[in-house]
């Protein structure tokens, strides 16, 4: 099937919607001579009439329903722009079926049935892409399926979420409270006016299961990840990590460790001279490691019109190559099942603060009680004493969670012991 | 043409050869499950008896030519591994006009000759790919000339010499001159025991070359590119731009400035503050900005037998997925031809250093001399005095190369000025 120019759909016409139908005729000669092919947005569905109205002025027809766009015999790619699983979920699903290619940044609709859309796009041998769903502008899914596929994976930890990143940065250089870093965030726009998707980690978990799923070749479910979000880290905390030499950020976590996979989003203390620590503001960065390749770090814009479009687009060039030259569609590794380690089995550091009376017997009660979890202390600092009560923060060597947080529940009953203040993992490569 | 395995034959076992074909086979079932096929080394052609000794060894047939392995009928895909021009362009258009598919990571050929070899490869319908031949392990021509193809990308920067770029941190880091900096990475095994074509940028003139031509998709050639090398720099400048906010590094510029392109390879102040800035010791990165993306950076180690290995085994995998799937090669865009703007029509903002006597009037008359050439100063900093004579650095405004030099040379022969003692690039991007 060789043809002259590529039919787009588009469902969704919002901000990333329009942005890719605006880049695609801005770039349109660069795009037509990388594709071999024109390629041209011919259909698109929005309710917003404000949506409506644009595609109209751009000359790009408006279907009545997201149905027409997905049945229309001439549309050869839909891109699905609407964000949610419903109903995206049965329009991708409903594309695929009528023998459309597919290209989505909507990372909930991926993350939640990667897996049944890869197949269903198997069996009809169509394309289907979603380098926009983790890291926006930046290439990942891409890079761990062509260029670095000859690795083995190991670790992955991505700066995946644009608000959380900008909040953590602002409150380490502004010396801001999370509450007071929050409220810049939503009146500059790098913040939702709900923003508990991003706060509480979601936004990072959906990329943690579809990077861990692209990473490993195998099917992590979204209930697979560990979530923790950055609402309870404080000004502090920024404060005394900084002070030994450590950034906290929020980090989607994938670490293949003995053939299980460790899949989670926390906030995490990254020594300040590793290489994802200055990825800074609402930058996303993913850093891996893999064998041979051993650390790469990728980053770019993670969020927005421009910045997506550019990975939509990408991912549109890639399939109307294929169906230019009458390729096969891009082929996936099927995802084979892998077994979850449970977040209390998994090993790491961690950094605790807490706050005792500044008296002799405080760290010999509290260092029994770690070694009686088996807990190993790397290193502790007494920090400023306020009315004769300290400051601790103390560096745990590599444990279980499951000991680790044994152990800190016995110290929340010591009586020398007034609040275990923060417990926070700590990078360890 | 489906096939149950694929059938390498590599031409260089030195490190990146016989990396590519150990860890073919240590990571051979992810690539088998990621390629559809089994990929094996049949056949290697070295000449020294250490590499021969080490196929055997790995149960690999050897070739007593490297026409041998190019002629093979069994070879699906050429693996050049043994760098410089000749006899490997000899090799790789050989090994095309027999219809076998070509890896390579061999900067030189590929800078000097990509326009042929590509056309080459599209006229026997062939796919040669060159991962490697830019920044080791990093992911950079894969992500131009897929996920990034939907932008126009107008500036890449590219620390890609890693030779050069420990030099430049362990002077940043431990206060050497350049001398000590350049032993001890000998020493170290950073650098050649000749390096003079890191440390005078011919290294990275290829690559600058290289990423140039995918970037823009024009026919860039080596003598195109600018060249000047670090071995001027000294402990006085990496100190100064220090004190001002900068760190020095030898960069590969590619710029589309209305429609031409400017190619070089020097070193430049960076703002310590930007995102390459940080990119120390061996490691390699790219920068780009692009529309609609951005900037994005892109970064990993350098050189290398095992990071080297993972691009070519990536492009490996990628054409194996074709010949498995009988799709057709993988198709570059064809190399148009560009205006290339000279070095002495390029504009930069740029930081100089020079002594002269500490009294009334040298500003006065430095600035007059600038004035004259329409060069328009930035910032003055007057650093120590040593015997009656300052240290004085100037930032200056981005201005033509042209009027720089002459304003330069009409300093130089200022009676109140004893000496410029550098004149350096300072990014503004």
């Amino acid at each position: 099937m060789k043809k002259k120019a590529i039919n787009i759909g588009i469902i969704g016409f919002g901000n990333i919607g329009s942005s890719v139908a605006s880049n695609l005729k801005k770039n349109s000669s660069i795009i037509s001579e990388r594709s071999g092919v024109s390629v041209r947005v011919k259909l698109v569905y929005d309710k917003a009439s404000k949506a409506i109205k644009k595609a109209r002025s751009m000359g790009i027809g408006v279907a009545k329903k997201a149905q027409e766009v997905i049945k229309h015999p001439e549309i050869d790619i839909v891109v699905e722009a609407m964000g949610g699983e419903t109903p995206a979920k049965k329009l991708i699903l409903g594309a695929i079926s009528n023998g459309k290619h597919v290209v989505t940044s909507n990372k909930e609709v991926i993350a939640k049935n990667l897996k049944k859309i890869l197949e269903a796009a198997k069996r009809k041998g169509v394309s289907v892409l979603f380098e926009g769903a983790v890291g926006g502008g930046t290439p990942i899914i891409g890079p761990l399926r062509d260029d670095l596929s000859g690795n083995a994976v190991t670790l992955l930890y991505g700066i995946v979420n644009g608000t959380t990143n900008y909040i953590l940065s602002r409150m380490t250089e502004s010396e801001m409270e999370f509450g007071e870093a929050l409220k810049e965030a939503v009146k500059d726009g790098y913040a939702e006016a709900d923003p508990r998707m991003d706060i509480e980690g979601y936004d990072s978990a959906y990329k943690a299961a579809i990077l861990s799923s692209v990473a490993f070749g195998a099917d992590v479910k979204i209930k697979d990840v560990y979530v923790d979000g950055i609402s309870k880290i404080s000004q502090e905390d920024i404060k005394y990590a900084k002070d030994i030499g450590y950034k906290i950020k929020l980090l989607a976590v994938a670490k293949l460790v003995q053939g299980e996979a460790e899949v989670s989003v926390h906030p995490m203390l990254i020594p300040a001279s590793h290489r994802i620590a200055s990825v800074s503001g609402a930058l996303n960065a993913i850093y891996l490691k893999g064998f041979p390749v051993g650390d790469v770090l990728l980053s770019a814009q993670g969020a927005g019109g421009n910045p997506t479009s550019s990975s939509v687009i990408g991912d549109i060039i890639e399939i109307a190559k294929r169906i230019k030259k009458g390729d096969s569609a891009v082929s996936w590794p099927s995802l084979s099942n892998i077994r979850i380690r449970k977040s209390e089995d998994t090993k790491s550091r961690y950094y605790i603060r807490l706050r005792a009376p500044d008296k002799f017997g405080v760290l010999a009660g509290i260092s029994k009680a770690f070694a009686g979890e088996k807990v190993s202390i790397q290193a502790v600092v007494q920090k400023e004493t306020v009315g004769n009560v300290a400051t601790i923060v103390i560096l745990i060597h590599p444990v279980r969670e499951k000991n680790l947080l044994k152990a800190v529940s016995k110290i929340k009953r010591l009586s020398v012991v007034k609040e275990v203040c923060s417990v926070i993992r700590v990078t360890s490569g």
